[in-house]
């Protein structure tokens, strides 16, 4: 299994309009190859901590998935206004692990 | 929905041991109230980046396990060597979230 985890900054006050944004999703990412499933966790001490943590079958369905026009569409859909507050921790931004014990 | 994110670092060459110390844990978690589920990753790009990651009912039962007998003992179980060289990320150590969007 395959693990992304994109680390989300956003202001405190923005928080909730991101925490909606992602409720209300596009959905198209369920049906990637190799999807298994995705999560969105708030930190519970910085609410403008977000973390955005998707599972996969294996690396390579997830690369296949961020190569296509589907992620772009998703993507897209984020108001730019919002899209402009999202501050993407630098080195932070992406994590990518295996599952290695369970 | 609530989440326990622990971030470990570790010299790369003594990951593999921390990985099968993690693969025969000691499970005494797996009874405690409120567990969900917990998953080891292992970042494919630093062999010695390792997340501990446990999903709870809620931040009670979290809490409540922390402070149990059953934590010290899964704790006190790992060598004492090999704890000495896991290096905690400062802040980063332990993080925790509400699931917020799914």
């Amino acid at each position: 299994m395959y693990v992304s985890l994109s680390r989300l900054e956003i202001p405190a006050a923005r928080a909730p309009e991101l925490v909606t944004a992602f409720q209300s999703r596009a959905r198209l990412v369920d049906r990637a190859e190799g999807f298994i499933d995705l999560q969105v966790w708030q930190s519970d001490r910085e609410e403008g901590e977000i973390l955005m943590v998707s599972r996969w079958r294996d690396k390579a369905c997830f690369t296949t998935y961020m190569r296509s026009a589907e992620h772009q569409v998703s993507h897209d859909r984020i108001d730019e206004d919002l899209r402009g507050d999202i501050k993407l921790r630098a080195l932070e931004h992406m994590h990518t692990y295996e599952v290695v014990a369970e």
